[in-house]
């Protein structure tokens, strides 16, 4: 029966999706050396990415499986989960585990994606050498829409919104980082992504393909942003709206 | 048979060459997070990537098809469009259309590719932050043979031909591009491609080859053009032509 | 006989192992132009890949395999090896042989791999350029974790330590690093890598999985390193660990 | 019959070897909108790339074949060829052609290879810039054992040799360009390799894997060149040789 958790021919079940995402993430560089991870909830089950595994290799039956109810109305300490099913490969569960429940249950999130994007710490790098500041912003950039608005609001950022992303400062353990990732959903209650000083980034998405498309419009920001500082080009820019001069 | 439009085993067939095509520029970064995108024109017959697909998984169910004629004769808006097949997956018709259609009616192109390439926008950002240039100069670089001389010229430009690209200003919505495209195309005869600042480039070609390796070469000069910036190294050169001493 | 040494239906065995390992390291620039290499121990039996092979083609038969035991019994000079089996495709041995002996007799190593990734010779370069500096050190960034602590010890590296890595000078001959790899193994007793100034790196693990990964988190660190060193960020830095506010 | 001249089941022969390398080298960058190709000799008969086809999608019926004894017997002007066969696919015969045949004659080469490497560009612009240098000059990077001593010699260039690749100006008309080429094959007799300012570089071997290999170690050298220029590192160093203390 637990077998039945990750067992599927159907190639977007979250068993196989994970493994086919993160193979694509680690050609992408963004989970290398075992970095990173990625976790998907379906209804009340969350399927997890384990840790310790190369990224490229992982088999829909290296995954944890939990319930997300059950787990929140045991009386557990944080560090303490209850699986539905584990790998029998004697793979760990991911220390990102807390991380991911944060985005399913503080924002219904259905997909949630950790990297080690070397753009995404050479950002927090870059903001930390200007003057340690804790947020991300960037605008006038067309890659920018491709971000929601926010939680539970309709449509998409615009071309002149500022994108704002979180910075906070990593700890010695993963599991740390709850806490300090839910006071900045909580500050920041539209992102769907915060960065980890010298670490990487998490993103969510209400499903699968917005928390992939967003982690790829992030990554994309993160590396123009370096490349922009390369060429002493400014993030932040005032810009006059351009009106078309047609009326329909 | 509107299912029809776009269902053939021949894999240079429109409905299967967009998606094989989108994916492979994926691979390349130009349509990264749903953005960017391709139209091919089969004599009076559009196809067009829909919006908000991931570039890398789209399938030829997931296309418009539009017919040139019935739209340009149909008095309608130019938000308004009447399609002859549309996909069931509940995708949205690209904001791209109207732009795509301007390179199929005002230079009869047989193929138009969008993309949001790192290195276009950069170009554009190095453009703004000179003098807020309109318009992106390279010569000498022998790859600029990659280009038509321009629409109903014959033959290709020479390596000592200065590559004109204009650059627009991008708008709020993407729509409200088009005007502008058509103005550059109006004052820029020749040019195969039009620059968006911080957005992208629109780049088409008499068919897909065309289209597809004029926007790989461009692309090829705009990723030369940022690293010879950063090198302090000259876009535009004058060099005395070589002249071979053989006769024959 | 011989030739059922390389012979085996499992990917997962050495000699099918070798080849995908090295096809997936020249897609990442590690063993460009028959450069780098990798070498398997299963207990007594080691497998090499032989020298001047296109990487990405290599086969299970292109293999050697020698016996550790016969080898160190054998009073031979270090340029003589016995092999239990040569490939017929007259390849010959690879130059680096005696280097990965080193990482299976002094550090029980499973697995050894040398690249000559543009990463890694840059920062020895940069490392040359600064004051000859026999070693490269970098702390606080997240994908150090991605190293065990050392040779006998258990667990990995945490987030405040500080990785160091030796550098030892480049030889006219390869199989002239041997005695200065074998110093730097004996002075840095820990270490699961040596970086050879403007030649490479060689990086071993326990077994296949570890000696993979830890290759890759240090590639990825290598890269961070010199795009850091673009943008004026430091290596090393204090920074004050950051503790968490809730009890458990 | 002129079929059978490119028809073979035998994935290395000529015919097949040519499509799968080019799709290779775009995929490396190197062959971008259908810049650049690549020429195998087999004895008597040579086989090459057309013009104007994306590299990724030739087909082993797109090539030219000709005889090099019967093209070097008939007097032609360099600008015409007999071809054993040609494609009827309507595709032009290759620019690049009487260079290839320059590596064939000249030097017995049984591979040769052109690419439009933006690496290589940089280089000669970067070479330019210096004082308009007509050598690429690197020295003791390990790389540079990928390269053969010379023309009919054998070994390989040391560590500690000094790598030189001569620049030609570019000519409006790559057909030009053969003179050149083959004034700096004879100021060069031992190069493999001549990089061409603005344009590219022109690689050559013995063999398919050695024409290969070579232009792998170079692009690689390259790029770490015009990397190490952005680091401030020199190209050209005097180092102490490190002699082993160990006499076998």
């Amino acid at each position: 029966m637990s077998a039945d958790l990750v067992t599927s021919p159907d190639p977007s079940h979250p068993a196989n999706l994970i493994p086919s995402l993160c193979a694509k993430f680690w050609h992408l560089g963004w989970v290398t050396g075992t970095g990173g991870g990625c976790s998907i909830r379906d209804d009340d089950l969350v399927y997890i990415a384990p840790s310790g595994v190369q990224k490229e290799l992982m088999k829909a039956s290296d995954l944890y499986v939990l319930s997300l109810a059950a787990q929140q109305s045991a009386s557990l300490s944080r560090r303490q989960r209850v699986y539905l099913r584990a790998p029998e490969s004697g793979l760990k569960p991911s220390q990102c585990t807390p991380l991911f429940l944060a985005a399913f249950t503080k924002r219904r999130a259905g997909c949630c994606i950790h990297t080690h994007s070397q753009w995404a710490v050479l950002v927090t790098l870059l903001l930390e050498a200007g003057s340690g500041e804790k947020e991300f912003r960037i605008n006038n950039i067309e890659q920018i829409k491709g971000f929601g608005r926010g939680f539970e609001k309709s449509g998409n950022l615009g071309y002149h919104d500022t994108l704002v992303i979180p910075v906070i400062e990593n700890t010695a353990h993963e599991e740390d980082l709850t806490e300090f990732l839910e006071e900045a959903m909580d500050r920041y209650p539209d992102t769907y992504a915060v960065l980890v000083r010298r670490h990487g980034v998490y993103v969510w998405g209400e499903n699968v393909h917005k928390a992939k498309t967003q982690c790829e419009s992030l990554d994309y920001l993160f590396q123009l942003a370096v490349e922009m500082k390369k060429l002493g080009l400014p993030w932040i820019t005032q810009i006059e709206p351009v009106v078309p001069t047609r009326t329909e």
